[in-house]
């Protein structure tokens, strides 16, 4: 009886441990795994670039998240979620909307002109989007997020005449959306900062004239 | 003698035949080849996938074009090619500059709005160019094209006083093309055409007013 209790306590320990440690792992191996589709894209990653980024072997990663595509659309989440983050932080209190509006452009532009790898929300869409419905959906809560977030910024600004519009809140804010794809692209094949950042800053001295 | 005429005679005439044959099963085949990346992406498509649509065989495709990425690199030129011819015919004696890029700009959305595959060149920037240099050069050329028909419309546009600026032709050349990327982009996350011709009638309002 003595016996099987104290196997029923390591059980229930080991259990215990195991979670944990998973729930560490996985949060840090998503990470990784984030960083290598980020770079390589989904199809040209392969499960041994996976397994060697996050230092786990392929059973493990079965067991613990699922297949590269489960993977992928954990490491698209987090993503978002880190973006999510980033432009929750950016409401300030005493910063005018128009201000961080502003700063949000810019550093949109810097950004872009300052890495050679686009934002994975985009490069998703057009490498994965359009034949995956799930991850179709799930950059979609991305842009709707940052829609709202955009959105919001506009209505304030011209509600206090910080700034004057010449469309709905909701057309501007797509607007803005669509051109970082633009900006992105650009990069992409010119490889010339100038470029961008004239792009930009006739599209924010056209929409805050 | 005779007989080493007549094989002469027949290397002759096979050379001149095969050389027909490659020539014509080439331009059909790398149509194939084209759609067939053009649909699935680089990374995703296969040897067999390319063979299947192209129906020869893996080693005629490496005897006539030669491997994955020479047959990309003809369908990406062969793409260029396509779009290049398509701008060219748009200029017609007697329309209007403004005309012929506010027809442009309107045919672009129907495009986009009414296709789920992306414009090719703009699926492989995100997909390929950031790490192919040649794919890279060969969309700049691209973009070069199009940028030289949009600057030259908006010269005449703006010397004929159909049209006042707020920046320079070549700034407002390279806005609009990159504009088409963040409508792609946008059509491929939300599906929505109605929000892709706000985006766009918004731009043309502003870029004429």
């Amino acid at each position: 009886m003595k016996r099987l209790f104290q196997i029923f306590l390591y059980l229930c320990f080991r259990k215990l441990l195991m979670a944990r440690n998973i729930e560490f792992n996985e949060e840090v191996a998503i990470q990784k795994a984030m960083n290598v589709f980020w770079e390589k894209g989904y199809y040209a990653t392969s499960m041994r670039d996976l397994t060697d980024a996050m230092k786990i072997n392929s059973s493990s990663l079965y067991n613990t998240i699922g297949d590269k595509h489960q993977l992928f659309l954990k490491c698209i989440d987090h993503y978002i979620e880190v973006k999510k983050k980033n432009l929750t932080e950016r409401i300030i209190e005493g910063k005018s909307p128009l201000r961080i509006l502003e700063d949000f452009l810019h550093d949109s532009v810097t950004a872009i002109a300052n890495d050679s790898n686009p934002c994975m929300v985009v490069k998703t869409a057009f490498e994965v989007a359009q034949k995956d419905k799930t991850v179709q959906l799930l950059l979609q809560k991305d842009t709707t997020f940052t829609h709202s977030f955009l959105v919001d910024l506009i209505e304030k600004a011209v509600a206090s005449k910080e700034m004057n519009i010449h469309t709905t809140p909701a057309i501007l804010a797509d607007f803005l959306i669509s051109s970082f794809s633009g900006w992105y692209e650009m990069y992409l094949i010119n490889k010339d900062p100038q470029q961008i950042k004239s792009i930009a800053g006739y599209i924010i001295k056209q929409i805050l004239k």
